[in-house]
C-alpha cells in the first residue's frame, strides 16, 4: 500500500544514526534492504531508512563504517537527493544488476544481511521473489553464500524508539484519550455497538487522522456477554443494563499509533455500584497489569514478564488469556521485535527478546465475567534504565454508566 | 500498512469466484496464500479474497474444486464468519501448524501455489521469512515438493477486471478529471509548483480520498526545462512564460486508482499559439498514445504495444523514453501483470505477458522538449473483445495559458 505521509526527513536522519551504531555493536558489515514496487509490498524498515516508496527495484545499503549507498532506477533518484543522507546514489534505466555490482564490489563486505526473519514479521519484508532475484544477480559472485538474516539490526531499530518517536506516541495517547472521553459520555442503555463506534471514526476522521489498526476492528466495541470478542469491529448489539462495555482503540497520529483498552459497566436498576464479579474481575486486571508493569526492566525477557501478569489471572481462578500480555508500540500498532508473551509456536523465538531502554509496549491482560462481558484493559508504557512508566494514565476505576 | 477501508463483500465473493474459474484454467489443484501480521507486510493479494488484516499465522486456500479453507487465529476468525464465503474455517491458540496439517491431509494436494515470482511484485507478497516457515512446519511432509510460484494465478486475478472493478476505476478517473480543471485554472505566470499541488492535496482531501500513489509525489507539477522529471513532488519553481507545466496524478477512491497525465503551455507575450517544437512534441506524443492503443488488442503482448509507442516517438527523432510505455492500473497504481515495456533486465518477463480482455492499463509515452520542459500524457485505457477503449477523454489538444 502506497505511502500516504510526507515523510520527516529528521526522523529519517536520525534513525540511520542510530542503525550505523547497532551495525557496530551487532558486529555486521552491511545490511542491505531490497525492495520494488513498493506500492505492492513495502518492507516495513523502509520508512525508518528512506521515507518513499520506489518503483523499480533499489537497493539501500549501511555499513559499519557509516557508509549509506542508494541504488535506485533513474525517476525515484530526486527523492534521495532530497533526503540527502546517503553518501552515495547510483541510478539505472534498464538494469539493476551492474550499480549492485559496482557497490558490492567496492565495499567486498563479509557479511551482508537481508530483511528476512521467521520471528520478527516487522523484519521479514524482503519476500520470496526478490530472494530468488538477489541470488540470481549475484550468482557469480561470492556475496549469496554471505547473505544472513537482518532480525536483530532491525529489531533493535524499530524498537528502540528516540525520544522524537516517544513524544509521537504520547501525542497519539493524548487524541485516544480525548476521543474515549467524549465516546464514553454515549454510552447509554439502547445505543448500538456500532453507533458508538461509528462516533469515534467521525472523530477520528475530524482530526485527518486514521485509525490504529484496520478501520473495521478499531474501535472494537463488545457490549455484554453475547457479543463476539477479538480483532472484529462493532455490531448491532444494544447495550443494556448489567453490560460490561469494552473498548479496544487507538489512533495513528503523525505515523505513530497508540493502543488502549477501557471499560465501563452499566448499573442494572438499584444498583450503586458494580457487582461483586465485575469489580473482581476489573481489579485483578488492574492488579495484573500493575505486577507486569513493576517486572518490567531492561534484560527481563518478554515471557517473564508475561508470566507476571498470567499468574495473577490464574491465581485469581480465572482461565489464562489466550495471547500475549503485550507487544511493541510505534510507527505499527504491533511493532516489531520481541513480544511479552508465552513460548507458544506462533510467537516464534520473541518471547526470549530481552526489554531495552526506550522500548514500548502495550500491556493487556484480560478475562471475562460470566454473564457480563469481557472484562480487558490494556496501557502503553515506556522502558527507562529506572524502571518502566506509563505513557498516560492508567484505568484504575470502573466507568460507571446510569 | 494497515487497512484504511471498510472491505466490499460483494466485490471479494466475485472475486474468488473469479479466482476457481483461473485455477481450472491454468489447472492448479490449490492455491495457499500464507500470511501473519499484516499490518507489518500485507501480501497484496489478500483484499481480493478476504479484505481483513491478520494478526497471528494465517492462511487462505482455495482449491480448483471450489473448496475454500480459511485458518486463523481465535481473534482473528470473526471477520471471516462475517464474510461468508470460506466453507471452511479452522481456528487455532498456540500453533498454526496443527490445522495447516489438517487442512493439507484433507486436500492431499498434487501442487500448492504460493505467492512468490521474481517478475511481478503483485504475486510477490510471501516473505522469505514465512516461506522458510512454511518449510519447517512441513519439513516431514510431501508438501514442500509441491510448492510451486502462484504468479500466473494472481496476475490473472488482479489483472483481468470485473465489471464493478472497471466502474471504480472509471469513477476515479472523473474524480481526477474535475480535479485537473480545477487546478489549471490556477496556472499562471508566478505561480509556484508547490501551491498548485498544495491545492490538489487540498482538493483530494476535501473529497476524503487519498491519492493515487505516495502523496509526496502526487501530484508531480513540472514547471518548465530546469526541474527534475520523475517520482518526486512540486518544488519552489515558478510557472513562466514558454514553460511547459506537465501534470502527474491520480486518486484513489473506493479502493481503485486512476492515473493520468496533462501538459499545458504559458504562452509568451505576443504568442497565439504553441511554438513549432513545443506543438510537435504534443503532436508525436498523440500520436503514440492513438498508435499504441490501436495496437493494443487481446492476445498481443506488452512489448509489442511498448515498440510501437517507442517507435512513434524515436521516428519522429526524440531520444527513446527511458522506462515502460504503460502499466497495469486497479486497485494499485501500478498493478501487477504486464507491462506495456521494453525487454529489460528489471522487467523480468512481464513484458512477455499477452493482453487479455478486461485489462485497464495506462499508456504515458513521453518526450522533452529542449527549452520549454517535460511533454508527458498520460491515458487508462481497458481491453475490450474488439479493442481498446479509453476510460476518460484523452487529452487531444495542448492547453494554453495566457
Amino acid at each position: 500500500m502506497t505511502i500516504q505521509t510526507i515523510p520527516d526527513y529528521t526522523l529519517i536522519r536520525e534513525k540511520l544514526d542510530q542503525a550505523t551504531g547497532i551495525l557496530n555493536e551487532l558486529g555486521v558489515d552491511c545490511w542491505l534492504t531490497f525492495v520494488r514496487e513498493t506500492s505492492a509490498v513495502l518492507d516495513p524498515v523502509l520508512p525508518f531508512i528512506y521515507g518513499h516508496d520506489v518503483t523499480w527495484q533499489s537497493a539501500f545499503i549501511l555499513t559499519r563504517s557509516g557508509r549509506r549507498i542508494a541504488i535506485l532506477g533513474r525517476y525515484d533518484a530526486e527523492n534521495v537527493h532530497r533526503l540527502g543522507a546517503y553518501d552515495t546514489v547510483l541510478t539505472y534505466d534498464a538494469a539493476f544488476s551492474a550499480p549492485l555490482h559496482q557497490a558490492l564490489a567496492e565495499l567486498a563486505p563479509q557479511q551482508i544481511a537481508l530483511n528476512y526473519s521467521t520471528n520478527n514479521s516487522h523484519a521479514d519484508g524482503l519476500t520470496y521473489g526478490l530472494y530468488l532475484l538477489l541470488h540470481e544477480y549475484l550468482r557469480d559472485t561470492p556475496y549469496p553464500a554471505r547473505f544472513t538474516s537482518a532480525e536483530h539490526i532491525v529489531t533493535a531499530l524499530r524498537s528502540r524508539k528516540t525520544p522524537a518517536e516517544v513524544e509521537r506516541i504520547k501525542a497519539a495517547i493524548d487524541t485516544t484519550f480525548d476521543i474515549y472521553r467524549r465516546a464514553f459520555a454515549l454510552i447509554q442503555v439502547g445505543t448500538t455497538e456500532r453507533a458508538i463506534g461509528d462516533f469515534m471514526h467521525a472523530e477520528v476522521d475530524a482530526r485527518g487522522l486514521e485509525t490504529s489498526w484496520e478501520r473495521a476492528a478499531c474501535p472494537a466495541v463488545n457490549s455484554g456477554p453475547d457479543t463476539p470478542v477479538g480483532h472484529a469491529g462493532p455490531t448491532d448489539m444494544r447495550v443494556a443494563p448489567g453490560h460490561l462495555v469494552h473498548f479496544d482503540f487507538g489512533v495513528k497520529q503523525n505515523e505513530y499509533c497508540s493502543d488502549i483498552q477501557r471499560v465501563a459497566y452499566v448499573l442494572r436498576p438499584g444498583e450503586e455500584a458494580a457487582p461483586e464479579p465485575v469489580q473482581r474481575g476489573f481489579d485483578t486486571v488492574v492488579r495484573a497489569i500493575q505486577a507486569a508493569v513493576a517486572a518490567m526492566k531492561p534484560g527481563v525477557t518478554g515471557r517473564e514478564v508475561d508470566a507476571v501478569a498470567r499468574k495473577v489471572i490464574t491465581d485469581a481462578g480465572y482461565p489464562e488469556f489466550k495471547y500475549a500480555t503485550g507487544h511493541h508500540l510505534g510507527r505499527a500498532c504491533h511493532d516489531g521485535g520481541g513480544v511479552l508473551g508465552p513460548l507458544w509456536e506462533r510467537y516464534g523465538d520473541t518471547p526470549n527478546y530481552p526489554l531495552e531502554v526506550g522500548h514500548v509496549y502495550t500491556v493487556e491482560p484480560g478475562l471475562f465475567v460470566e454473564g457480563y462481558g469481557y472484562m480487558g484493559l490494556e496501557e502503553d508504557v515506556l522502558v527507562t534504565e529506572n524502571g518502566t512508566i506509563f505513557l498516560g494514565a492508567p484505568q484504575t476505576e470502573l466507568i460507571l454508566v446510569r
